[in-house]
């Protein structure tokens, strides 16, 4: 079997890459690991930032998100039992689009087929040969048997736990927060319109609408956490505690899911080998502290088609200059989420760990709901509006 | 002997404090361990924010300063050989006005005697007692024996080195950046019209202006570093290679001072107990990073004499919020100068000591430099504009 562009993982990246492809006319192959079923119900990110959704937009891909997503454009932090609401779309002219991920793969994915891709589900055993010469070679495997894919690119978007990230080498720059995040879905009503993040002595927490049915919750955890430590009744006690305030009370709700997230991340340097490009999680992890994993594959996404677009039209700069140009969104995001982690993490836990990083993180928050120009420069990047440097 | 407020400590807080109770008309007297030659020669600080020019002004304190010294708008970041001009001042409205310490130690001391000040020098075992009656006294010693002051306050100014602080209690926060900087002061006019700070492989470096003939260096060293191991050679290589760019030469003249300071942090809390308030370095400490110390050490100034001021007027309510108004200042100041320290010290050291948190400084410079709402953000808190919060 012979293609242009060999795209693995039907991720967000993966799916926006191959439906510009196609939209464009370059012939690719999709190949997921999973089943198609898997991954239109696998619950992820929910929140898309306005450049993303314009960028989707641009491409044909947000016909269903943009008639549904409701927008958001305010958070709170809640401490010391009082509300402090943040509406960063007053300062940056831009929204969020609370959409779940699941339900943009289906989107992208429907699009995808129904305009007639190509794409192989439940494949095994990937890999690849050649990819520093002009014609790569992807081997895999299906109920079928084995095969083969020539072609002229491999797009590896195939995340965190996918294998062509150690065909790149090059250098991983590796952070762990030393902190556990349980995430929650529950089958519970938003108990706000928008994000609220709880700061409080017994640790962080969130709150995230997803639907007007089910909302995503975050706990701080030990790292390594177990969810069998966290009871139905132990974590609504916990969210009452840390994200309740008067006038503000939390709702509840069946817990439909429960995991413990080490926090931690990953950047891929360079994001590219040869002729092997990785997009998404294959190339760069971002704690979900901030909501940023999810823009940053959409970001890859439009620079790797747009670049191998510039290729076949003549133009092989964009391709050379794709590792660098997405890494410059990627470390910004990468800088605001330690920023913002500090701010929820360094003052909770009494007594905190380092008294001193404490009334630093206090003092910036203070200054980020007290001061105008830090409060636009924090919407800024919060939003993603300039981020490319 | 008997006043309404015992001032122990002749830098910039006390003296400030003195000047403006002589002028206010309430009676004081100002304690100092060196001699009166020492305290006018002793090199620190130079950069005095707008905000705090203004505030000595406005108590009839500045008048030389005014007449003398320059503004500076601007100061560049220096690396990969390139210099990158940052004009706050555009950003802000402010300037920082240059202005050795000891030449406004020596304006507010001659200003204070001249006004008929009461002050003592060489004072020897000073000590605390009664400071939570109402009416404290002081015992120190000198020349002509033991005496005894008492008093309605005491203005605990005596810096880092002192011993009001620990009559205060309370609790302090530490915190020690584990790097050194090497101070500098050369016979050499300023190679740059503002302030350099170079961001090396090697380690960071800055310089800033002093007077037309002398200018401050610091260079990155070892904590603990002996300064027998910075011969002038040693200094003057590491200096061109930190910060000489091309068109941006250093210009080399006889060392005069060079002391290796341990980075460090802290903080009293409260900064006051009974009758004692504590002012300057003798409540908080902040390393040099950002040129903050003496700043600090004037807003406790004004601070404390107009909650004194307001005491004898019938109004006990800013004295009583002093500390905490205080703090405000301080731990803005504080955030900032760690944040502006990872700028400076992350991605500094081939290799760094980690590789991720270079990149997140790396990241950090490159949004200060590109993006408006984050350098106007910057330019905010780096002269002072705004921090009480």
């Amino acid at each position: 079997m012979e293609t242009r562009v060999a795209v693995i993982g039907a991720g967000p990246a993966g799916l926006a890459v191959a439906n510009v492809l196609l939209h464009r006319g370059i012939g690719c192959v999709l190949l997921e690991a999973e089943s198609r079923e898997f991954i239109e119900q696998r619950p992820r990110a929910g929140f898309v930032e306005e450049w993303a959704v314009r960028g989707l937009e641009a491409r044909g891909l947000a016909d269903k998100l943009l008639a549904v997503a409701p927008r958001h454009s305010t958070f709170e932090f809640r401490f010391e039992g009082t509300r402090h609401p943040f509406d960063y779309t007053e300062l940056s002219g831009q929204h969020h689009f609370v959409y779940p991920q699941q339900i943009l793969v289906t989107d992208l994915l429907a699009q995808y087929l129904d305009g007639g891709g190509e794409a192989v589900f439940g494949v095994r055993d990937v890999a690849l040969d050649g990819i520093e010469s002009e014609r790569p070679v992807v081997t895999y495997r299906d109920a079928a048997g084995l095969h083969e894919l020539g072609c002229d690119f491999v797009a590896g978007c195939d995340g965190a736990q996918g294998v062509t990230r150690k065909y790149v080498g090059g250098r991983t720059f590796r952070h762990d927060y030393g902190i556990g995040w349980l995430a929650l879905l529950a089958e519970a009503p938003p108990s706000a319109d928008g994000v609220l993040f709880g700061i409080h002595p017994r640790g962080f927490a969130a709150h995230m609408a997803r639907t007007p049915a089910v909302t995503r919750f975050y706990l701080q955890v030990p790292p390594g956490d177990d969810v069998d430590n966290w009871s139905h009744e132990r974590v609504w006690h916990e969210l009452h505690a840390r994200l309740g305030v008067p006038g503000g009370a939390i709702t509840e709700g069946p817990l439909v899911e429960k995991r413990v997230l080490d926090m931690h991340n990953y950047v891929t340097e360079p994001m590219s080998r040869g002729r092997l490009y990785l997009a998404g999680e294959s190339a760069h992890l971002v704690a979900p502290i901030a909501a940023k994993g999810l823009n940053l594959a959409l970001n890859d996404a439009f620079l790797l088609t747009a670049a191998i677009e510039a290729h076949y039209g003549g133009d092989g700069e964009p391709l050379a200059a794709y590792s660098a140009t997405c890494l410059k969104r990627v470390w910004q995001y990468q800088e605001f989420s330690q920023w913002l982690s500090d701010i929820f993490h360094s003052s909770t836990l009494d007594p905190p760990s380092d008294p001193f990083r404490a009334r630093l993180a206090q003092a910036r928050l203070r200054r980020l709901l007290h001061s105008r120009p830090a409060a636009t420069a924090f919407a800024e990047i919060y939003i993603g509006k300039a981020a490319d440097f």
